[in-house]
């Protein structure tokens, strides 16, 4: 999985039926430094993340395995809300913290 | 998912039945700031995109969980027409604007 | 799915059984102008494909979706011969022109 | 797979109800040469590994393919522990002598 | 597939116990002119490919389809030892010539 930082929404009202009613997500991917990085995915979200929070982004047919996606031509999904992230014992991310 | 947009087409006569009667549209990627890159998909579609619209291109497995695509050695897929892209709350991207 | 130029073959005697009989061809990625890119891949070739001719190349679990390629450890098949690339209306490429 | 060295770990509350009780470290790849390269990835740990230890990385849908972990939506998982890895009949890494 | 040089191999003892007895060959990939890139991969080997050898790999689900590899956690397998390679009617490569 890759740590994304949510940065926006995506809207369609023509689409494959099976994503009516899924919310896709804008992420940015974060590096192993907590910088936010020049890449992109819009994600499905089936945990409820908001703007600015940082999340767990699981692609290829992982994202069809959250409850409901089977069926649906999704190829990335938020998974999870991050609480913290530690590298080297070193907090580089503390939802506490820096997400207000 | 990442963003593209329609470019053009691609045509073949020889090719694996299963494709028989799939449009196939070349997409250029678009980045997180609304700018076209030098990637490209060929992707099928399945939603009446057309050329210069923003569309959501999914890849790999996702490409043959549309309707009737579970048997066809696809990649790629539009699954949506982008109407709006938002990041920070500012807009990207609104078809009803940019697109004519 | 990618546009590829067939550029030569690979031949192995030594392989898991299932490819017995499997042509392999070397392709070369061309990019959105029809520029050759210094990207290969090696697809089974289901079509027919001859050298220099432009294809279509599915990669990762869709080139198992050719007929009896099921249970073969292929991530990348030529799915289509190319006639014609159409980019914003301008022919970027078409078999009758530019192969003989 | 590829090898790489635990760094850290990525803790998270609210995720998808499949994760709970799943550990996910924060691995960054290593290069042929034994170099620890910019590249990281959060992959779920089913091997006890620890940090400082360097270990195989599968990604994927082959991260599912773990006991238990057939409905998680996972796409990086650490399959192995390494003990050796050797180049042309060189020693690059040895559990042993290099960790401790 | 990529085209691949064996350059050695990985060694661990603590596991998915669905890897005993699997062997875990380095590869350096190779480009479409034969020069070796600085990329790798950790593949298993049901070939016997040996030091030097020049291999196809496949990566993704692919490395599952070898026989008895269902259900362990690869995602890049050998599936076969290469005898020739040839790009525009020249000889890239041949086992007979370069490998001893």
């Amino acid at each position: 999985m890759q740590i994304a930082k949510v940065r926006g929404t995506v809207v369609s009202t023509l689409k494959d039926p099976s994503l009516r009613g899924v919310k896709l997500l804008l992420l940015q991917l974060v590096d192993e430094e907590g910088q936010i990085l020049p890449i992109y995915e819009v994600a499905a979200d089936y945990v409820g993340a908001g703007v600015n929070e940082w999340v767990l982004l699981s692609r290829g047919s992982a994202a069809r395995k959250l409850d409901g996606s089977e069926q649906r031509p999704l190829d990335a999904a938020v998974v999870a809300i991050i609480d913290t992230v530690n590298v080297d014992n070193r907090l580089i991310y503390s939802k506490k913290d820096d997400y207000q």
